[in-house]
Parts: structure tokens; C-alpha cells; sequence
């Protein structure tokens, strides 16, 4: 563990089947108006939406209504949920829903009352707000993202050609976040698994980066143990409760800042997914998905130590009689296996890559010079097309 | 993991060896007036009193001394402080050392405006304060506790005859913690390796409850392997950073509420450790270690599936062709080396039990109706016994 850094997570997390009750006492914290936002409607089918309007009702609050918050939101609507804050006075943005939900939620309280162009301010030049900003609570129904308890916000601008992300401070975290596993069960099978792929992406963003020992990692890999059992049951049985439950709040801690303490991180994997995203509108844990497997076996000589300690420690690769090589190959082949045993897309041509629009691709993915190696565009249009 | 929880933990960590640089500007968060509370002098050698004096006086504070705090914090000690808090009116109290003194620092903050007897309000009714509290700041000179981090205060209280814990909730937390891993490396050795398994502990007594597969668990064991194997690099050589970085991080995440999230506790080593605490005024981490092999070889067969996944996991025992009980054993073994390796007292008797006080160490044994296993005031002798 090296270098210095500052760890503060105030969001209070309530979890488990009875969080909801809490929802009302929060909702006491802040003033009249609230905003809710959410997806297409489906908490309207599963009954979140009501149990949400009738806390909301409990503690007085004048609702303004924002659905259609769509799967990448984009700039267009940030904007359009800008004008109803401004307009209605909203003193709090609660977002039911999974990342997409609460990532716009945070995207509008920090936009509403910024006085330059949003966009170009914090997804392009990455800056801190400086206006005034908006309280967003949250209500969770899809786990990968961990965007219930950090400051995390990826929003994509179809007009400029970009999904890009942007790491708000504590003052955008939410301020509270209501987490039933059930809330997710409701999740078609295509989505849950590939936020669970998110969720271990997320992971070994953060893992395949460094070289000092760091206690980060030791949880990281615990985090990583703990999803890959729980995902394999949850992919055969997904009302299994307490396989949801541990799903969900690995989720969270996967990405609350923790996991990034006293080391660097990757986050390359991300950049492609975002581009795929961007250029097929495809669900973004599949597009990781896709990616990953030529990705990590592209890098995998450049930080070899960590592969075979992911192969050992997380897959239980025994190293005995067999060169670091084979190790991490073999752990990437386990890799490769879970993913296969809990369904997520391998082939980005699934998702709607082609040979015309791969160069598109490309140019839209951001290039990082961080984790163990930093691609030049020849090897992003090698790694598109071997996941292809 | 199963049940309701909420996680807060609003605590602002500042982590690494210019950590300090962070002072002044929390100072700003406060009123003028600072009590500065410290233990025995050592941080007047160590050039972190000057450092913490010159930081307050960058921040324009008027400092109250409150030196003396002992490394059994007592309830009369207490009471002193809260006398200096109204006496001054003070705005912050800054507790510079280790759990002794931020444990007595968040004491006098929850007692200092009480009108209730506050020991018996406290560490026997263990109720909520309902006066106002005075805000806690922390700058961490020795790790275990994780008091930096926690509500937590355990006092002694002499003339009742008791070594007490109260967990206070996220409002006597400390809003900001230094934590520069250098300031640890003057603590002599066996004050040092008492604060490695007063770690272990807090760990093994969160891990060994509960049956039910929970995420928290699998992070429990990655922060034990990152202790186990960091702390056998400090015991030998005191001055390695990283080593000790790693184990300050360990320690403060072992127990900050994390780990009991979705599951029960035991904690009834730490009970016992108090008793002996209370009794021998000896090192707390040591107390502990002298009880633990004994009270895990007692409970062992009531919990016996997590004994075998603690060898396995944890130490890496191979449970091919061996009996659980014959797995756990040898897991039990593994500790035990360990404990030789780091060098921590393995025999209560050289901590100053003895057949003549032993029935009074039982009796300031608070038995507690958790872990695996309730255990009798007879069981209780005869764990003490073993231990001598």
C-alpha cells in the first residue's frame, strides 16, 4: 500500500427486505419538492413505484414526475430533467432504479444550475461544480453499477459521439440509498447476469493494477470469491435470496471508493465497453463482457505477478509444476468458464460490431495511461476484432 | 447474508505520510477552542505533538491540554476531561494517540453534557446520549482499535470493579482521522504486536458467528491473509512502510462497522481480555491473544464448518483425506504458529493471572449470549485455567 489518499463515504446505506421502511424517515431530511426519476415502468408493474409514491405521500412531499430515464441516458435528457428542477424548485432527486437511474440523477443535480455548458464542464474536462447542486436519494432495483454509494455518473452525448464518465465528489454521492435484494429479482435474466459480469469488472478493473502489496487487493479478492459463488447460484436460481443479497452488496462495495485505496487502477476495459455502448446502444455489462477476455490476454505478460495471484487466490489455480504463464492462463480460462456457466455475451458481434462499424468503434474509445499497459489504437482495433 | 442493516460511516480518513498536511484544513470545521488529548508524553519525543501544535496554531485555535490519558482509560479520567470540556467550553477534542485515547475522547464527548450518571447510562445501560456531544478528531499514532473509525469506548471503571465497552452511534464517530503510517513505527515492539492481534481478534470475533453464506465473510478473510502475512514482515523488521501501511488500513477496516453487516459476533475474547485488562492493568491486544487458543479449542466443535473454512481459506490448510475436526485443528495450529512467529504473550499467567485472582477475573466477565457457543461462569474458569 503506497501513497496517500483521503477515504470519505458519508451515504447511509439501509439494506435488506425491510429498507423501504426507512425511506419515509429520510425523506423527512430535505423539503417539499421531489423529483422521481426512473426507468421504461416496469416499477410500476413490480409495485416499487407504489410503495415509493405512498412513502413520499407519508412524508408530505409534492412529487414531480420524471420517467423514461432510458438504459445510457443521455445529455438530452440530463438536460430535460435540468428544466424540471429548475422549474418546479426540486429539492431532491430520488432515483428508483439501477445505475442508469441514479448516475442521471447525479448528472441533473450537478447541471441544473451550472451557468457554463455541462458537458463540456465535467465529461469532458472533468472539472468539479461549482453552482449549487441537488440532493439525490436513491432506491435500488438493478445491482452492478455501485452508483448507490459514490459519486460515479456516465452519461453518453449522442450529438458529440461519446459515453464518457465522470467522478463527481461526496457532495453528489447519494445521501441515502434504500437496498432490497428482492427489488432485484424482477431483473430479466439477460440484465441481472450482466450486471453481475459489471460487478466483476469493476473488480478486476481495480485488481490488475500495481505492484506493492496492498490490503486492497486481499478484499478485492474476497469480494471477487464471493461473486463468482453467489452469481453461479443466482444465474441458476435468481429468487435465491441470500445469493441476491450477497450480489448486491458486494456490488456496492465493489465500486464505493474502497477498492481503489493506496493503489491504481485500469479502467481501459470500461473505455472499450463505453465505445461498444455507445455505437450499438447495447447493455454496458455485456459489452465488458465482450471485451474482457482478449483484453487481460492482451495485457497479461505486462503485469504477469497479478495474473497468477488472480489465478491462485480468486480461482484456486494450483501453481505447482507450472510456469507463471500457465498460471494466468489458466485463470483467465476460469475466467473464461464462469462466464460462460452464468451466460453473458463473449462475442461483441452479439451486440452488433461489425467490420463496418469497428473503426467507429475505435475512435470512440478513450485511451488511458493507467493499469499495466496503455493501448495504442492498432491494439484496440486488434482487441475489437478478436472479440468479435 | 441474511437480516436488515444500515451502514453510515461518515468518518473522513485521511491515510498516508502526508496525511498530516490535512490537519489544518479540518481544524477550520471546528470553533475556536481545541482540547488536545494525548497519552503519556511519548508523542512529545516523537516530534507529533509539535507537529499537531503547529497545525493548531496555523489554524488560529486556542488549545486546552489534557494530557495522561492511560492506556486503560479510566471512568475517573473521564470525568476529569468532561470537567476541562464545560470548564472551557470546548468546541473540538482532538485525540492524539491510539484506542485508549480516542476511546476516552469520544467517552468525554457523549459525557461531558450529560446529566445522568453517565458510567451507568453508558457502559451498564448501555443507552443512546441524548445531551449535545462535542465533535472528535483523530490523529492516529497506534493501530487496533479501529477507534479512528468507529463509535466505540471501552472504560474502565475501578471503583465499580468493571472494564466496559459502549458503541456509540455514527455521531460520536470521529469526523476526521489523520493516519500516517510513519507515527506507528515508534511504538515499542510489544505494544506493537499487541495491536497485530488485537486486529486478528476483531477479526476471528466478527468472522466466527453465523452460518449463512455472506460477502462479509470473504472479505474478513482477505483482510486476515493481508494481517497475516504484513505482520510477519513488521515483526521483524518494525521500519518496513509498506508492511505497516498495510496493517493501518487492515486495522481500521476490521472494525468500522463493515465486517458485521448481514451477520451476528462472538466477542466474548474480548470479555474475557477486559476481565484480565481490569484485574492485571496488562496490554490489551496481549490479554487477548492469552485467551484465544483456549477459548477457540472450546468453541470450536459448536461452529465447526467455520473453523474448517477459516484453515482453508485463511491459512491455506488442504482438507483432502482429513476429518473437519482434524481441518480445523490444524487451522487452529496455524494461528498458533503465528502467534509464536509475531511474538505475542501466549500464557495469561505472564500477563499476572494467578490461581489466587483467577475467580476475580471470572467474575468481571461479562458473558454474552452470541457466537457459536453461550458459555457458562464454570466454562469461563476453566478457559482461564487453560490459558494460564
Amino acid at each position: 500500500m503506497n501513497g496517500n489518499f483521503t477515504f470519505h463515504n458519508p451515504t447511509r446505506l439501509h439494506f435488506g427486505e425491510d429498507a423501504m421502511g426507512h425511506l419515509t424517515g429520510e425523506l423527512k431530511n430535505y423539503g417539499t419538492t421531489v423529483m422521481l426519476s426512473y426507468g421504461g415502468g416496469s416499477i410500476k408493474r413490480n409495485g416499487i413505484y407504489e410503495a415509493v409514491t405512498a412513502a413520499l405521500k407519508e412524508a408530505g412531499k409534492t412529487v414531480v414526475e420524471d420517467g423514461g430515464v432510458m438504459p445510457n441516458p443521455t445529455y438530452e435528457k440530463v438536460m430535460h430533467g435540468c428544466q424540471l428542477v429548475r422549474d418546479n424548485k426540486v429539492d431532491l432527486i430520488l432515483a428508483v432504479g439501477g445505475g442508469s437511474t441514479i448516475d442521471y440523477a447525479k448528472a441533473v443535480s450537478a447541471s441544473a444550475y451550472c451557468t457554463e455548458d455541462a458537458w463540456q464542464k465535467y465529461w469532458v474536462r472533468q472539472e468539479k461544480p461549482e453552482c449549487p447542486t441537488v440532493a439525490v436519494g436513491a432506491v435500488l432495483t438493478m445491482v452492478g453499477t455501485g452508483s448507490e454509494m459514490n459519486g460515479g455518473s456516465v452519461i453518453t452525448n449522442r450529438k458529440e459521439g461519446f459515453k464518457r464518465g465522470k467522478v463527481f465528489g461526496t457532495a453528489l454521492f447519494p445521501k441515502f440509498a434504500i437496498l432490497n435484494p428482492r427489488f432485484t429479482m424482477t431483473v430479466p435474466q439477460y440484465q441481472m447476469v450482466a450486471g453481475f459480469f459489471d460487478i466483476m469488472s469493476h473488480l478486476m478493473e481495480q485488481y490488475f493494477a500495481g505492484t506493492a502489496d496492498c490490503t486492497t487487493d486481499y478484499i478485492n479478492e474476497g469480494l471477487m470469491r464471493s461473486l463468482i459463488h453467489a452469481s453461479r447460484i443466482a444465474a441458476k436460481d435468481p429468487q435465491n435470496y441470500e445469493a441476491r443479497a450477497n450480489i448486491m452488496w458486494t456490488a456496492t462495495w465493489a465500486l464505493n471508493t474502497l477498492l481503489k485505496c493506496g493503489k491504481g487502477g485500469d479502467w481501459e476495459v470500461h473505455q472499450i465497453g463505453h465505445a461498444i455502448g455507445l455505437v450499438t446502444d447495447a447493455t454496458h455489462g455485456m459489452t465488458l463482457a465482450s471485451v474482457s477476455l482478449p483484453y487481460y490476454r492482451h495485457v497479461m505478460h505486462d503485469g504477469l505477478h497479478q495474473f497468477v495471484r488472480f489465478a491462485v487466490n480468486v480461482w484456486g489455480v494450483r501453481p505447482e509444476g507450472k510456469s507463471d504463464e500457465q498460471v494466468a492462463m489458466e485463470g483467465l480460462a476460469c475466467l473464461e468458464s464462469w462466464m460462460k456457466e452464468i451466460g453473458v455475451v463473449l462475442h461483441s458481434k452479439e451486440l452488433g460490431v461489425t467490420e463496418e462499424n469497428l473503426e467507429q468503434v475505435a475512435d470512440a474509445v478513450l485511451i488511458l495511461p493507467v493499469g499495466y499497459r496503455t493501448l495504442t489504437r492498432d491494439e484496440v482495433v486488434q482487441i475489437l476484432r478478436e472479440s468479435m
